[in-house]
């Protein structure tokens, strides 16, 4: 049976917990008035994805909770829930995780300064390490995730986006801070530099993955389970890979329909859109790519398969299968 | 006669030569779809009094340009400019020094974006000094001053503001980050702790008199020479120093009607309060303020005459005390 989120995590149950208190910690570090906006966006930050990269890239045999992996674990998710802050301003998103954005509870205007607040925080704790290189890999890091976005916000209502396009955007936006955290993670734990490599191509494989995950389940997401809007990617005119596959797949008269949509010329019809890719199989073309990014990734860890952490990254890729698998069986 | 702008800085061309080509070169190491918007924000920075804080405090009898004072004033200057261009979504403001907002250019989406790539080249160019310390110091200000932006936003229509209040907005807002440029200044050119930490209070001080000078500028400039629209504090609800003293002079019923117009309940009328604000010597009273706040930091700089920096922090002070001459006298 494939391993799930929960069956993964059961072992990171104090490293989470170390981390929830930390940040907790931090909150009490915002201006009194802020406390209650960063309170609220840390309880919606979901599965802490990258925290765990950190925590399972610096796996020790033992298990321990090591205090510099925590604060670097903070770091990745501060950044993370403040481009998640700016991005939900972006996508005009009514839900994260079931609960209403920081966007619609706070207004956009105080959004932008909250996510602006954590990520100064986060820089602020990078900095306290005894050397730079934490604080430098973070900011460059925060710097290519922005970049990504940008250009992703840039596109949007564009109908001439490639997929090289969408592939350095992803590479950008989402792959990056995994690729940051496992490198961090391993580096902390001063494992061997070839294994920090390995690990941080293995994060930004899983990176990619994830993100296409994320866009194939826009679409074919279940809105309950994933706690957020669906076909928003369409209705913001964003070329994610299902639908640069379906565009590939579509008769021309079809294909510049749905590139009028993509433009905001014509209403977005989800549904329409939605039979046709189930007719032309974009899920099972979308579902490959997403196990052939993981491929490399896993690729890239096979040396390195008597170290603690390998096998327990490795669980992460299965994971990430099994949850597209769960996209297809409703 | 008193100085002027660019009496005092005549002699810091080649340093804003230097910090101009270091700012060209970093707009080269963005992404290339945002060079451009970069670009835009760059060319509306102003008369750039941070980097100058930072050259002046760092000053050596020779005059010579450090590459470390160049790329610090960079980082203080980028830190500045992504706070202008969020502040600029928040104030819905058109213009900023004759020029449109980079909202209303590219959009108060792209802008929220163009703001964080611009904060994380700041950080990731403070993580390039070799120890922590810079960065520690940016990251910390920079936290600060997205504390000061967002207590002010959330207070924007509340008419419970008061003096302290906005005290330690415009502290957080504005003083901390002429606060840090003339202590990083001074630090990185290994001047003595004594006068490091004096010419901080001194940039705070400076600080804060400059954010009264800009809150006064919003009532009684002149829209042509300051280059942005006026009354925008008005407009906005936020209540500064002209008009906290104004209420505190006003008849209770005609308080009442100014405390409506900040809750948003009337529309704003601007020339009738610059009326009373006349006939009650608002300006006068707030002019006082400022040179009350110059004199706390001139008193710091006090036992560190003999520093080559010393005299020309002054001439800022002083060159502030004439603009405020000149906003009396049109």
């Amino acid at each position: 049976m494939a391993p799930d989120f929960a069956t993964v995590f059961a072992r990171l149950a104090p490293h989470m917990a170390a981390l929830d208190v930390f940040l907790r910690e931090q909150i009490a570090a915002f201006e009194p008035e802020i406390r209650t906006m960063a309170d609220y966006c840390i309880d919606t930050s979901g599965k802490r994805i990258r925290p765990a990269l950190v925590f399972l890239s610096g796996w020790q045999a033992d298990g321990s909770v090591q205090p510099d992996l925590v604060r670097v674990a903070a770091v990745v998710e501060l950044v993370h829930l403040a481009t998640l802050v700016h991005d939900d301003i972006m996508d005009e998103a009514e839900l994260r995780r079931g609960r209403r954005t920081a966007s619609r509870e706070y207004g956009p205007e105080a959004a932008v300064l909250l996510g602006d607040a954590l990520f100064s925080h986060a820089l602020h704790l990078a900095a306290h390490f005894p050397t730079t290189s934490v604080c430098r890999a973070v900011a460059d890091s925060t710097r290519k995730v922005c970049a990504g976005e940008i250009i992703q916000t840039l596109r949007r209502h564009t109908a001439s986006v490639t997929r090289s396009d969408y592939q350095r955007v992803i590479d950008l936006k989402t792959a990056e801070l995994f690729r940051v955290s496992c490198a961090l993670g391993s580096e902390l734990a001063r494992f061997p530099a070839g294994f920090v490599k390995a690990a941080a191509a293995y994060g930004r494989q899983l990176g990619i993955a994830y993100q296409i995950y994320d866009d194939l389940a826009d679409f074919f997401g279940h809105e309950r389970k994933i706690g957020k809007t669906l076909g928003t990617d369409l209705v913001s005119g964003k070329l994610t890979l299902p639908l640069l596959t379906l565009l590939d797949r579509l008769p021309q008269e079809k294909g510049a329909a749905l590139l009028a949509e993509i433009r905001g010329e014509q209403s977005p019809q989800l549904g329409y859109w939605l039979k046709h890719m189930e007719e032309l199989d974009v899920f099972g073309t979308v579902a490959e790519a997403i196990g052939a990014e993981l491929k490399v990734g896993e690729d890239a860890l096979w040396p390195w398969s008597e170290l603690p952490p390998t096998a327990l990254l490795r669980q992460l890729g299965d994971v990430l299968r099994a949850q597209v698998e769960a996209l297809r069986c409703p």
